[in-house]
């Protein structure tokens, strides 16, 4: 029996298809279709060549994209999307002119939302978490990583983990976890204490019940320091979690060389990152992760790209979406890479794409050349420029998910 | 017979209500209802009041706002959303270095919009106007003000106030037309004959027409100077068309100034306002309309909003929506007047929709007040501060126009 073809969307003005062979620039097709069989393209090209061997009429969805654009569906590389509170009071705190020791005092900041999920019932996080899955999709993300962290104990932390794998399986966009219990230090404990208990309780419980595939740490000054992060995520590679790196964010630590060290899938943040840091990134292929919307919240200085890109680094921009960062949306992430940062439209959206899925080793999305899942977003605007072009407002016409539309 | 009951909005975690009675802050009401009968305000205020008074089961109908927060309708108050073509490659071309003189050297610019509005059909030019209504419907704007002046000529000026009446017609968003033939100077013109042309050509066509309510001028160096602004304004006013001005965007002109000798109902952008350019305006009750996405486009800084609150002068954050600065949402400009310029989130919200009303003398609208027209936004978040919290994002639930579901 010949494969189900799923869907052929066809006509659109552009197919923004990823990174071409050489690595300079984006490949898009003008007037083009992309096919989707058994979940994953099967071809993409001109129209009339894509449909001549794929005729719409044969797919279980016919897509007409005319006058838009099809691009792969967002890879939003990191944010912590499961949290319960609201903590908007906070953001309305910091425009009246509260510091963040202010926010402290007030019981706010981090340990808040900590107290607030350890509170949650499970069913509450996961309803939170469905709810904005919807909203991440609605700007076409089709694949979120979603880091733990509000725990900061090992049941809490689990039951995190066990909320992202139940949001996967019932919901289309594919959520990947990250155990990230060293993302504070709790009220109660002291550093040193508290990566011994990430070490030898945490790490062997998310371990055994496989539900996680990173492992994350908050590498800054008063938080973790590189000892403490190396320590933790070397424990974390011998229970088979690839390491992650939340470095030089607020002042530079040796974040970065040491996600380069350790071999880590991914260097996040990278405000404060040198050049130095961007060369041996490059050269160890960790994918350097921006997220323009933190540096937006904090009114602070943006990563500059243009480091990374000259040192010939995998560049992916993410939302970092969290509740103090409200930011689920990648387009918005992709205007704020283009005017905050200065990315290029095509090279932002790139990053947004395929480096997005560097990020999280996901050789299989984040372009849509043959082979790779039937994930795409059809924009109703002529081309990905667009996508940053227009602040705040995503046209978003249909998202697929491995060739289902899923939203239209 | 009594009135027709075509909507209680009831259990909203937060009514945004409008401005308290002494103009220092929001009126809100906890556990609130809005009850709208003949399109009309008829009790606002708790839950079990409103409802006692008027059952949601006797309306139209009963939207249940239960966790969310209903506010006034979005008042956009400068726009220039009616458009053709596509300027994004404008876009990108800045980001990859191009001057404004490149672009201009390019055939970029407003004059290109001018020659695709020139060039497009009543139809085509309807059609995008309704697609871009539906877009700014959707992130909760109940009444937008557009602008003429993509023409520059008498003909094309009165296509597009034409094509606004026909928008107004058959869209939910009320459409407010303001003519602003001096937009730029066409590119076979002298100034001085182009405002003699203005004055004596098209303002006469657009009067006889009823079609405009008020006139705008971009008083700006190498554009419009302060004289030519004046002539323009005092020939509108003759012709019933009352004073709006593009004031102090780029550089200081004095157009604040003039705005308040003619008695404008505002001065827009005013990024060089100076401190006795608020001090005139509040003087002279002048709604100081703040722009944030133009400064956010430009990389540029932000107007000064503290400046206008300490003047008393009514302050409006609009979206400036134009094919320069393409971004029609109101929550957008709302998380930039609070990130970018340091406005309250109440202080914000306020600006956006009572702000709005006054900058287009609208006291119907802009508040929830009893009488007020029934426009308003259901949000699916617990209070307005999540309007500028949410970044990129709109949870809008339902938006209702003269008590008529128009969106959900
Ligand atoms: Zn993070
Ligand atoms: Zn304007």
């Amino acid at each position: 029996m010949s494969p189900t073809l799923d869907a052929v969307v066809h006509d659109a003005a552009e197919v923004f298809v990823g990174p071409n062979d050489d690595g300079t620039g984006p490949e898009t097709v003008e007037d083009g279709a992309v096919a989707i069989a058994d979940g994953r393209v099967v071809a993409v090209g001109p129209t009339d060549a894509v449909t001549r061997e794929h005729p719409p009429e044969n797919a279980v969805a016919a897509v007409d994209a005319s006058g838009g654009t099809v691009l792969p569906g967002f890879v939003d590389s990191h944010t912590h999307a499961l949290f319960a509170g609201d903590r908007s009071d906070e953001f309305a705190a910091k425009l009246r002119g509260a510091t963040y020791a202010d926010i402290l005092a007030e019981g706010g900041g981090i340990l808040r939302t900590v107290r607030a999920v350890r509170e949650a019932s499970d069913e509450a996080l996961l309803r939170g978490l469905l709810d904005r899955l919807d909203t991440v999709l609605a700007t076409g993300t089709t694949t979120l990583e979603v880091k733990s962290g509000y725990g900061l104990d090992t049941e809490t932390e689990l039951r995190m983990l066990a909320v992202l794998a139940a949001a996967d399986a019932r919901h289309p966009v594919d959520v990947v976890p990250t155990f990230m219990g060293a993302h504070a230090v709790p009220e109660s404990d002291e550093t040193d204490a508290y990566v011994e208990a990430v070490v030898t309780e945490q790490l062997p419980a998310v371990a055994e019940q496989g539900v996680a595939e990173f492992c994350d740490v908050f590498c800054e000054e008063g938080v973790f320091s590189v000892a403490q992060s190396r320590r933790i995520l070397e424990a974390g590679v011998e229970h088979g979690l690839v390491p992650k790196v939340h470095a030089e964010e607020l002042t530079h630590q040796g974040g970065a060389a040491l996600a380069a060290e350790l071999g880590a899938v991914s260097a996040d943040h990278l405000l404060h990152a040198t050049r130095e840091d961007a060369r041996v990134l490059a050269e160890t292929d960790v994918t350097a992760v921006l997220l323009p919307g933190t540096a937006f919240s904090l009114g602070a200085e943006y990563a500059d790209p243009a480091r990374f890109r000259e040192a010939g680094a995998t560049v992916a921009v993410a939302s970092d979406f969290n509740p103090n960062c409200y930011a689920p949306s990648m387009p918005f992430a992709v205007t704020l890479a283009c005017v905050g940062m200065g990315m290029a439209p095509d090279e932002a959206v790139l990053a947004a794409t395929n480096g997005g899925a560097s990020a999280l080793d996901r050789a299989d999305r984040g372009t849509l050349r043959e082979g790779a899942l039937g994930d795409c977003v059809v924009l109703a605007a002529p081309s990905h420029v667009h996508v940053p072009y227009r602040f705040g407002d995503t046209p978003v016409a249909a998202v697929l998910k491995e060739g289902v539309v899923v939203r239209d």
